[in-house]
């Protein structure tokens, strides 16, 4: 992004910036060193926490953070309590894991200035079940950040939201604007899986907020190109579906038992044979399976880990339903039972127009960005659910996207629409968007609540 | 087994018998607490070795015992690492296990009684992956004596098998009998999977071996049912199928990547689909299916643990051969590549009839047993291994199967040919049996080596 | 259609009008009783010839209307012969029927007044494979004119257009207008399957053509409604794939053969599991599947047919290469072989604003239309392969829907994109469609041929 | 068969032998050039009732012969009446032909000669629905009687039964043999599909019967060996299963309708993948698969061609039951309904071992057969229901099987029990296989009706 000039230009003073490109790339390495998959941000928080406070804000915790209820996808208490040790293991502070326990991850952190329209902006944490490229030709693995999280990887940039999150609040901590309203920083658990933003706004932490932004750096596109206002994540609902059988000897009595693996396997291939719809695009994937213990003993148990997805909020529905059919019936067919545990979901939304010109016409008060609008297609998001709940209020929501290929290439317009190269093995991105998005977001905020509009004096913005 | 006597009655004199029925159960409880799954028997070997260096005997261990390349499928070293790191926790002597560092378990133990004939007992160690019954009726629970390794379980009845051949060598190890010949106790690892016998083979264990004799206990069987030369076992083939595809995000870009689950899934169902053959039985069976990673990603990697059955040697080279074209098929159906691992093998083979013969007429001089001459269908034994590899040099082998059902029912013939209702979470049985087994085989030592035949001072036997 | 004039408004003299609603009605019930499927419609194409005849006009026939070799998806010769011999057994006339042997179907129509533009009109002659409803509550049965070929039923309108086709050729037979130029009339054969139009094409028909418009009408839509220019035909290729195995007796020896049911049920079911692509809709259907022959044996032969269909070409392309892995996969499974049948195929089409437009404009003229731009999805039409050979050449190209639903229900727009809900047994349109349908193309003819634009007489209209 | 002499040794007189090896392989050609598949043998019939009136029998006919309600698999009425007209076509009498509507087909003639036992002797008719080999090495084709009617073919030697059926009749016509008892020569329709044995069960036939005779032509064995009683038929049951579903336009609305080929080809798949049993051999087997119409409509109905098999009654209940459950679950997956017809099915049944020897003891008087024991693997019969009906009464069954390979290769046992390499399109045998036959069953009816044993006669026959 050559030219990023990490200041706001025009009638606005320079925002403090002892942060720097150097802090903020420093931060995302150690991040993605150490991922954290959905409710097992120990680590993650901790930190976010600890440099909140070393700034002087006073981060919400544990239980105030998500309503414990209202979260979907958590792991099993062996998995949790692994992850904890692997946290303790790491150095973190007790007292701060403690708070923890049971996987209540994420911050929320306010900063106040007088009265005025409530900004929140939200950072999502977590990482994915993946093991990273061990190719001598992937960066992170070259320059000594790879995860030493054996299995598990920051292959959707997470690392980076939380990076530019804190460089956010770094840059508004101790801002001599002389602004009007509040800022949240939200730090949010389990985006993977669509299971963490509900549980946020279940406890009411949308509830008073005008204006919600969140953001997602987007490999596919060049450093500096930008979208001020995605739209079109998919409606989505994700499921674990459990077959129970019986087992029995499969060499002695191959025809006793129940064979949950071959129900689950026979529900992997139909679920894929779900039809297509005319009405828009659909989306079923069984992202694992797993069945079975010994080789010549007729499975009794197998687990399918799997999501549907529509266009929208009905399509969704319409696939979660045949799905339903499917899966009862493979079971069926071989005798077993079945349980389908809902372990997330997030509806449709699309960001307000309004407010992506207002991010657009800040981009180019700050910044060398070019804007493009476009929708994502085929991905979820459960930021959609603040967005939704922000809407409902009349408030106004936005979601952006932030070019950050590495390999410096700039698409054309159709190819521009798949925004999401991410979860390979393989992903990382140009980190020198840290320090653009820093800039674009605190601009925004300042913009909002500082009642100078940098459209008054920028007669050649006419969008 | 009313009437079980215990000693060797006629012409011989009482075998030493400081062995207790209780303390032979006392064994198997023992070493049912702690099952230890093929390859990893470190705590299991450790107790074999000692309690037989203390009866003077002087095993061979560590890479004396099997052919370390010739073992099939020994778990990866993480697995390994697990297993003896646990052993360790468990008390089991650091020079003891150094010798078994890789997965080298099992031991070998001679005695030796001047010229004559080399008499081979096999006893087989392992335990199976199956998570042991938790009902409040599962004896081993009620009892104190269920397994405390989590998911392991002795649910084939190995932990009976080794305090028999415990109980053997304790008979045997200060015999007053004038014997002429070698007595070799092969205490074998990793016949679940039919993993071991071989590199036992290959270890040349076998080649002066006159007489082998391996035992089972059978439930299904009633106590003081006897099986004195069992055949019927099938031939096998255990395989891991891997299958290679690529990672895609299933929203953004669900026709990228290449569905290593799917070809898993497909691979599965058709191998169950994999006609009957005219000839004779077979079975092909997959035991686990694991595939994928994170919910939303297209899965790039997929593990098939399987095995195929016959009857014969050429309808389980049959099923093998077509269980290559289904998984290469499916492989290519999804794009994806597959590596398939053989994992272990055993032949089919009979018992010799004389053998057999002098069993029963051992089992009568010794006991109240009831013979009755069966076929094993289904099921796979690797003690087949070393029946071959001795008949092939002109000795004779017989694998005796011990009933010791719990439920003390007697079944009709029809019913008995199903040996094998082991491998299910709920697996126990009488040990009054193992009394009477270690008694059998002592007697059949004693009998072979000693030069007096019972049969000769018995007009009634002949059979 | 409540108003409904039939005549060309305006300045323009009303068009000879002895064609009426009821003839045009009756025409449609005599096609619809006598259902003739795709190069196969003799008797339709004897109709369409001797009433062009009557009219003066001298039509092509046989081998002068489609490329021989071009034509795709020709019944078998027992099909062929089936149909010939019932059009016969019809009254069809033997020499027309001589001109057609082969399968020869079709006509093409010229009219010519001196020098001008080209104006191609098309319509589709063919019906479906497909039982006709027999619920006493279907009009065709309840009116007497449901299909006597058993099996064969006009359930996509092709009855209709052929009537309406018939009608615009009276209507313009002896035109008093001062006409400019050439007036082509194709009936065209086998639109279904989409093997017809591209021999018609590769005959040369199009290739003088300046303006080429097709129509269809269109249940789910109001009378009266209209699509002047539909677009969003997906590209399609029809595929037929024949799996040979080997016969055996199915008790007697399973193993032997190879089972070419399984091979098709496989790929059936793994087709319709190809993924969904991010770059836009895709359909992959398997409409007909036989296979095998005798209960107790080993099937030896089966047949899929299949069509896959994309957005774009490109999809349409990434389809078909799939399918094909599919199929070839699920042959090397069963180890069949197979063998993969173009039977059809035909690209994506837009109709030309401008045209469109003028459409409109008569439409206005010649009754009470309400015209919406919509686009079809999911469907496919050849009739795009005459589109795109007229507009690589600087021609126009429309395609026209007519709505004709017989409830009467006016949708909303959302509704209004899915155009067909053809191809069910219950089919059946609004009758009234068929005057406003001649009029319509007939004002559209005297419009471009006439010299005299109805634009700049009617000030109103500016769209 | 070198050495067949035709004639009763012994102290019994000749049977008249007008009938020679050349009659009988005239009957056969003709029979092999017009077969006629299961209740349809309306030809077949007509030449053996004119035959066995010719002899001076009086056969009963049509109603007569099957009970009606009790046939299983009758084609429909489109079928019989095209079969039907066929055998007009060829010349069969009117008369004939209306006794035998409906598909009442067989003939059951009776010779009584005083009191004493009744002999049934069974012939099947029926062929099969095979397209026959069109090979220029195949020998019908080469010597001219090569199936006329395409698609169906005598792949299963009922040709030659029928025509050692009218052997046998002419041999015994006029037997000067003083004779105590009677024959009763059954021609029954309907074997393949096991559909027709039981009709004549019911209608009474067997009741009143002491010994009962079937045979069959079995390639694989040569020419002379003799299995005088097979044994080892599975018990089977022939179902078809018929799928409902909904249609709709594949293109346009790929969600809607309810596709019944999906189902079908579910079904298929996962039939075959039914467990195998440790009990004995089973099998499953779908033999045909009809499904969907139009390529482009979702198929709404769909028909599965299908049977189980197992070698006890409840082996084939079990896979019966199993089928069920699959068939049902594979429709509710695709939301379709289902619906399971009956259509054959038999037992298992052995041969008396005594009616065995007496058969061995006439074969070795009337020609130089070589006897051997043992049984069918893996077919099916439904004469096993007369043979059960005789049996439970207290009479006595064999199935006897006639070596007729023509290649003239002797086997060794173990593929001898592979009795049936029936069933493919290039089926044939040694045709001089139907004179010993005549010989036998006549030698056999002669010895058993006329009171002198042959054993008396032949003191080295003791087995």
């Amino acid at each position: 992004m050559p030219g990023l000039r990490g200041v706001i230009r025009g009638s606005q003073e320079p925002l403090e910036r002892d942060w720097t490109e150097a802090s903020l790339i420093a931060d995302r390495r150690d991040l993605h060193r150490h991922p954290e998959t959905g409710w097992t941000e120990f680590r993650t928080t901790a930190i976010v926490v600890e440099r909140l406070r070393a700034l002087g804000y006073s981060p919400l915790l544990g239980a105030d953070v998500c309503q414990a209820a209202s979260r979907r996808g958590v792991p099993d208490p062996e998995a949790l309590d692994a992850a904890w040790s692997r946290a303790r293991a790491e150095g973190v502070d007790g007292d701060l894991l403690e708070t923890m326990r049971g996987g209540m991850t994420g911050a929320v952190a306010l900063r106040r200035w007088g009265r005025g329209p409530v900004v929140a902006l939200r950072f999502d944490m977590d990482a994915l079940d993946l093991m990273e490229s061990e190719a001598a030709t992937h960066r992170p693995l070259r320059e000594g950040f790879a995860s030493v999280h054996k299995g598990i990887c920051h292959a959707c940039g997470h690392d980076g939201h939380v990076a530019i999150g804190l460089g956010v609040a770094h840059a508004l901590a101790r801002s001599k604007h002389s602004l009007q309203g509040t800022l949240k920083l939200i730090f949010q658990p389990a985006e993977e899986g669509v299971r963490g933003a509900r549980s946020i706004v279940e406890a009411g932490h949308l509830d008073d907020v005008d204006i919600v932004v969140g953001c997602h750096v987007l490999t596919g596109w060049a450093l500096g190109e930008l979208a001020p206002g995605l739209g079109g994540y998919a409606a989505t609902r994700k499921l674990d579906v459990l077959f129970r059988g019986e087992a029995a000897h499969a060499g002695g009595m191959p025809e006793g038992g129940r064979n949950a693996l071959l129900a689950a396997a026979t529900a992997a291939v139909h679920l894929h044979a779900l039809p297509r719809h005319h009405a828009g695009f659909t989306r079923v994937h069984v992202g694992r399976l797993t069945a079975g213990s010994g080789r010549n003993v007729i499975p009794e148990q197998a687990l399918l880990v799997a999501e549907v997805r529509g266009e929208t909020m009905e399509l969704c529905a319409f696939m979660a339903e045949r799905a339903l059919a499917v899966v009862t019936a493979a079971a069926s067919m071989y005798g077993c039972t079945v349980e389908v545990r809902p372990m997330g979901e997030a509806g449709t939304a699309r960001s307000d127009p309004d407010l992506a010109r207002r991010i657009e016409h800040v981009a180019s008060a700050v910044g060398d960005f070019h804007c493009f609008a476009v929708d994502a297609v085929g991905g979820s998001e459960d930021f959609t659910e603040m967005m939704l709940h922000v809407q409902e209020r009349g408030g106004m929501a936005a979601y952006v996207g932030l070019g950050a290929d590495l390999t410096g290439v700039h698409r054309d317009d159709a190819d521009r629409s798949r925004v999401l190269a991410a979860h390979t093995s393989t992903f990382d991105f140009d980190e020198r968007v840290l320090g653009g998005a820093v800039s674009l977001l605190s601009g925004l905020v300042v913009d909002v609540l500082g009642g100078v509009s940098p459209r008054s004096e920028r007669s050649d913005v006419d969008t």
